[in-house]
């Protein structure tokens, strides 16, 4: 009789990765208006696209399509337990560009190609970077993004492949924008319903936006989110352990601050419905329960989107900060961060001309 | 290359509202089966016919309705960003009539006319009548009611119009009600799944009941709530700036209380499935997270409903309190409420005969 | 005009309950999808059959089934206000069988009936032995299980009926498991997507299986969970009467636990994609808001299903601990429960061979 197992998965280390491997991930989700309705209770969205099917109908959507960053999240969830569950940091993303909208109904599943590795002088840890896509039930790919993340080694002295460091592009071509997007009819889409009357044309680059309004995060709201998608990573759920650890408490999943920060950014970007690519993110500093989150954004750039008429695209720096009201637009102190900076977020939105 | 921007919105101050003008609020909003989990999560309504598609079919109803006060808080929440963002006190609401079911799938929108103004003698506040309206995607008014609340001056200097103060209703006529409640099949209506033996003829005009329980509310329970109507009053979310404030934490939004009250009256009020109307509201003091929130009933009338043999109407004054059991009924201390209270509630609702 | 209302329920006493008698239990209570959407933000399951539609038509579901405890929880809920509103304690569970899968839009309802009555040499309380149904709204039997529960007597003195303590079998015999479970098409079991290569053939009896993770647990996600089942037990709730209880606090309902202790059973168990049965279960302490939750499973048995060569059956016996991680298998200390134990669940799994 076996006292001890090997049933349960300790999730891959460094040594365990190869490039060109391919990883079809666990447990495939369909995302449903139930989904919907906690991702609006956790962060309180009010771009009109999302919250109303007669507003999306109203101007070419076939109904609501879920939040991006709400797609994102459950995708990179499916990650986790393959890729990052032996994580010390996640480092950043790039090329993460939303390829289909998803609908309420639809079923999603991910897999993860390794494009790097990168080991660590220390011979301790070593970067991961994978591309990971997301796939809708039809074997549509949604959403197809480049994560790099520290991952530990199971045994030091293990033997690693050699360096691969993958040729990440700066930004998301404004030209590969737009393909979640349906042609918007513009006449159809009612300024004073969506909540602002800024379109496209009313923003330009070196544009700065304080978002004004701050959120205080509680341990219940960033664990019912990051467990509705699915996402394992221990150190966001366990205080037993957390309380021995780096920080004494839980830590909040990053992309909770992407969320909360997307959704204060409506007050100044009304009509930036919609997350096109997001073109690098880094999580800063990290953030616990307790604290309040502000954000501001600048409009890094402006553009169009090749042969559309209907939407142009804003490329935006959003930064989150806690417990700093963002009136003054913090972000550096010198080479370094303002200590208040939790994350610093360029991506592309798309917004009706 | 502009440092700031006019795009983010700072609400509207007294001296900004108009007689007669008319706001179209933002953010349609579709209420879906997601939404009514949530509020079931968050109150734990007994309701049968809220609770059951099969009751609410088997008596006349095409499918479960939407909880009244669920799209009373989705209509009001939509009202905030244009008329109480600068509110420094919901004063009052009166002849708030439910007019049409809403169900699952309906999307809300809202608008609001400004029908009353009056400077207070500060010069530093006024207050504002407005009547709201919820409509569904068909423009069918689902709900229409009156609301004053105290708003800042951007300006003490600026002048603002002479003082207009509607006339309005202390009650809603019996006869009004019931216009969103289909006919009822009386021999349908099962008392022993609904909860309650007692039907409309058993109550009397004096009646007092105590709902017995309590209910501690969490922070994250009222957060949750308050975005899920995306209602974005600022003192409900940040405790950054409130700690500086008047309370020293985070306001819990008064209709919270109002929908704890509701839930915790179906101990003794089983079979009232409908809040017809609302003749007048007040919430006497703040409630914050950690509290526990007991209620109580007086039944101040029972009317019939003119042309209906299916149902009648009880006029209810629900007392909330907090930390403080309701036994004994409390209310007044002379001149005062009982420092206990929080909530008086004078509403119809409709009972099956 | 009278003062008092004998309107409200203060539910049944051990001198109320008669053997023999049926009780038809109120509120009735449709499942949508967004109670699951919730149930999977409280837990967090990653059993690939009830998080996705595709993954479980592709196996021979016509949909994703609502997860069994949910149906559990719900069931019980139902039965709170009837039986166990005046309980000291919740002893144990018998003879649980999941008799027919739930799907979302399905409407539960239940009755008791009463099989065994004792009362203790106390004279102050007595021990309730129910027979328990949940049924779908085409009235089939989709639950079947007995609790016993000790319950208070209104008045020490009254009398009561003779003692019968029924005979309840030690565990579900395996033959009668599956009912609920379609016929499953095994190759089209896609164990990557379902996160786990482990199938029935893989586990022994006697193995044992630490799930690794701990999950902390946040008073606004039990109370959130609690009332989404509409199981009043005030307990649960009420912390200004609790606060002057025995242990000061708010007591987590025991399926909260079972919950917990499924959700973090996933990590070794998988494909254990159905709980068909539960033999027994005990919740041998209490659990309070911010203790974190381990657990881990001892394979009892397992055994073949008659007629069925697309899944088998593991009997397991999961222990869930409050701030001590299982890798140690905690649960004696001699004749005592190990003190950091809070459950112990005898149940049948299916699981795909």
């Amino acid at each position: 009789m076996p006292a001890f197992t090997d049933k349960t998965s300790a999730g891959h280390f460094f040594e365990d990765f190869r490039i060109g491997q391919t990883i079809r991930h666990a447990t495939p989700r369909t995302i449903t208006a139930g989904d919907v309705a906690i991702y609006n209770g956790l962060f309180g969205g009010r771009f009109a696209v999302q919250s109303a099917d007669s507003f999306a109908r109203a101007i070419g959507y076939p109904g609501a399509p879920v939040d991006d960053l709400l797609v994102f999240h459950v995708v990179f969830g499916k990650t986790v337990p393959d890729i990052s569950l032996n994580a010390v940091a996640n480092l950043g993303y790039a090329d993460c560009r939303f390829l289909k909208a998803v609908y309420p109904g639809d079923t999603l599943s991910a897999t993860s190609e390794v494009i790097g590795l990168k080991e660590n002088s220390s011979r301790k840890t070593g970067v991961v970077y994978v591309r990971s896509r997301g796939f809708n039930q039809h074997g549509g790919c949604v959403l197809d993004y480049v994560r790099w993340v520290m991952v530990r080694k199971r045994d030091e002295a293990a033997a690693t492949p050699g360096d691969t460091v993958p040729d990440l592009p700066k930004q998301v071509s404004a030209d590969a924008l737009g393909g979640s997007c349906p042609a918007i009819k513009g006449d159809a889409y009612d300024t004073v319903l969506a909540g602002s009357p800024h379109r496209f044309g009313d923003y330009q680059a070196g544009e700065k936006i304080d978002h004004v309004d701050g959120v205080t995060v509680e341990e219940a709201e960033h664990q019912i989110a990051t467990r509705l998608y699915q996402n394992t990573a221990r150190v966001h759920f366990n205080q037993f352990t957390e309380s021995k650890g780096r920080f004494g408490r839980r830590l909040i999943y990053g992309g909770h601050v992407m969320s909360l920060a997307r959704a204060l950014s409506f007050n100044g970007l009304g009509n930036a419905f919609h997350v096109a690519a997001i073109n690098g993110g880094r999580h800063v500093a990290p953030l616990f329960a307790g604290c309040t989150v502000f954000a501001w954004t600048e409009v890094l750039d402006t553009a169009e989107i090749a042969g559309r008429k209907d939407v142009g695209a804003l490329r935006l720096r959003t930064i989150a900060t806690k417990n700093q009201p963002c009136s003054n637009f913090p972000r550096m102190q010198g080479e370094d961060y303002d200590p208040a900076v939790i994350l610093e977020l360029d991506y592309w939105a798309v917004m009706v001309r």
